[in-house]
């Protein structure tokens, strides 16, 4: 794994380099997923039931769309029972974190008569699209399917891609169920975007759409973005570990390939000021490779988003994080919890050496839904507040507003707004 | 202004016309302005420029795209003292109720040598749009800027048009003054927006764009969502009031207008299950509107998206709020604080009649930056929390790990990562 000395111009040219992988450079797909949104809005399940046939090669229709509860049961029979038991244990740690993520309506009131809040409400539906395709990730329904529960939203509509068959994965159906989806359809791709978000005969419209999926269905989302809500467009997974000399090289090169085999376009970046660990990672980086199933994946990954940082201090490494704004951090330093209180753009930061990164794809409770290709500056991993919504409260007795009518007319009269200003007047003439 | 049963059917036709509303149906100009941000991404200042000099017909150049200090203090000497001071009042309700939105990062510990958590950390850089063309809202410039101030955003950069002579409205800069941006640019449309997200030699780059704006600005925002963030996509604005025979028809009238008189595409509907009080707020309306400044707007919305419903009881009254989902909303019944209590759907939420919609616009303190369209269903006033991202927190000691270390790598094993599975066991050989 090539070694690279940390400059601002290093920093830079990897910066633009890791941003190519961006959704929004994909326009060539846009007119094809555009083209199929519409017709899924305007012709409904036949439109739908079309594409899955020209796409998934299967024979879906209104009377087998819908996962049956016999599936489900059937589902659970191909489920090794170990695996069951683990997946409840993640599911119980993912609900305990999400739990303290639970915001309350509030109120404050003066004695004035004056009464200001904010009512928080869950959303009525949402629809969670699940991937098939390449790889299954029960871990994934899990963490996206628990928020919206735990928020409160009743209807959670979960719609994924079957094989030609008409078969749905079993452990994504174990696990869906585990984590309480109120319906699932067998249903992928742009298609099922645009059903989740016009609703179709079959399958119900709902208020937002989250949902990991590839690059038709990450275009698909930002179609129908505004229409409804939706998380946060997902790219290729990232890594970024900062270590010191005190860091086990085994154990980081391991972190690192964990986020390389995702995908060929997924970063693993270290950052260290050690150049003995540099090396040390590098050559066990190789060794870890030669022995590991999806080789080719991870060789590509590493060869084109994989870089070694040396730094020249602490300093410059963690700005140099902040700049990359990653989605996974590791700080496996000798004061980790230090170099924490300085990091300001990471989707989720893992402390110190025990704490692997896959620690949170899979078990330890917060969302493995984190904001990548440098938008943790600005998004959050998914969380309950994804499912909820605010309205603001407004209460002001006669008295209270006498007290401040006239402020309001003459702010509102200096907008030119005379109906805003005789809305307040009408009350005191 | 029209009278109408509250049927199903006219409930799902009325909603079918507000949402025609929808800035996505404007597909015509999204070419052009999906132009104008690539040509401003591409070229920055030489191509922001061109575009102020073709829309705007100003010669701004980087010499004095920036406002300066006098240009504010010239500003202060345009602006009625007591508008001044009107302004400074409202800012200080709008910060003493955004403080109390404020979120604090979280953490829980387990005696395993187990800590989660959440770390919120503010965005370090905002750009905020002021309109300016028909009309000049220093109320709007308050809105935006002071969520993000409170949220303790860094630099707050701020764009408005000017006129043909390279001025802006003096309000316009007092506001944004007062609220405290950072530094404020001449530049207006598409190419401000593609200006903040990409940044151009003379304005900042920032993480998220906020405030509202024509058509072509709304467009933009789409366009450069998910590389930076944006608030939500305003559409025209709306009141809907329930009401019942306790309502005063003046009050109830002039509130009603007081929304219609924004666009010619605003809608003011009226949900009643009294016909008395509708056909005296039907007159009223027309009353009204004859002494009104701005009645050839008025009378425009009204008529295409007005309403006054008849409603046969108030469960069906709340059920159609619910429905349509209203940026303002107001409940002026016998019993305001229980019919709130079963809105599921709105921006904000004005009770009892003393809370007419221009107190929330002007001067209580929530945002009136609202989910306009239907979009009250999943979206949320801008609040404090637009301003912040949060960042997951994953501490694990070795003992805690180690007790689950075997169901983490069968978890990962189950979906064919060995080299998730790799990383966990590397640290148990």
């Amino acid at each position: 794994m090539r070694i690279v000395n940390l400059t601002e111009e290093t920093r830079k040219n990897i910066l633009k380099d890791l941003l190519k992988r961006s959704p929004s450079n994909f326009g060539s797909y846009a007119d094809t997923v555009e083209k199929i949104v519409n017709d899924v809005r305007d012709r409904g399940d036949e439109a739908l039931f079309g594409y899955t046939k020209q796409f998934d090669k299967a024979d879906i229709n209104a009377g087998n769309v819908l996962v049956t509860k016999e599936e489900i049961e059937y589902a659970y029979t191909q489920v090794d029972e170990k695996l069951i038991e683990v997946i409840r244990k993640a599911k119980e740690n993912i609900r305990t974190y999400h739990e303290k993520q639970r915001q309350y309506s509030w109120f404050d009131s003066d004695p004035k008569g004056i009464m200001l809040g904010q009512k928080v409400t869950a959303l009525e539906s949402v629809g969670v699209y699940v991937p098939g395709g390449k790889a299954v990730y029960p871990s994934s329904v899990l963490m996206n399917i628990m928020p919206a529960k735990v928020a409160g939203v009743k209807n959670i509509i979960m719609t994924t891609p079957c094989n030609s068959e008409g078969e749905v994965y079993a452990t994504t159906l174990v696990a869906a169920n585990e984590a309480g989806a109120t319906a699932i359809y067998k249903a992928g791709g742009a298609q099922a975007i645009a059903a989740l978000a016009y609703g179709t005969e079959s399958i119900p419209k709902v208020d937002k759409i989250v949902g990991p999926g590839n690059i038709f269905v990450a275009l698909a989302k930002r179609a129908v973005y505004g229409h409804v809500s939706i998380d946060s467009i997902a790219g290729p997974s990232e890594i970024l570990v900062i270590a010191d000399e005190t860091a086990n090289p085994r154990y980081v090169a391991a972190d690192l390939l964990s986020q390389a085999e995702h995908d060929e376009m997924a970063s693993a970046i270290l950052i260290t000021t050690s150049k003995e660990l540099a090396e040390k990672v590098s050559a066990q980086v190789d060794e870890f490779i030669k022995v590991l199933s999806r080789k080719e994946i991870i060789r590509k990954s590493i060869d084109t988003y994989g870089y070694i940082l040396l730094a020249d201090n602490m300093a410059d490494a963690v700005e140099a994080a902040n700049a990359i704004a990653s989605e996974h951090l590791e700080i496996v330093t000798a004061n980790p919890f230090d170099v924490m209180t300085r990091i300001k753009n990471a989707g989720a930061i893992f402390i110190g050496e025990y704490s692997s990164e896959p620690l949170g794809d899979y078990f330890a409770g917060p969302n493995h839904v984190l904001p990548t290709n440098g938008t943790a500056k600005f998004f959050s991993p998914l969380s309950v507040d994804d499912f909820i919504k605010k309205s603001s409260i407004i209460y002001y007795s006669r008295e209270a507003l006498e007290e401040v009518h006239e402020d309001i007319e003459s702010f509102a009269k200096s907008e030119q707004l005379t109906a805003h200003a005789n809305s307040i007047a009408v009350r005191f003439e």
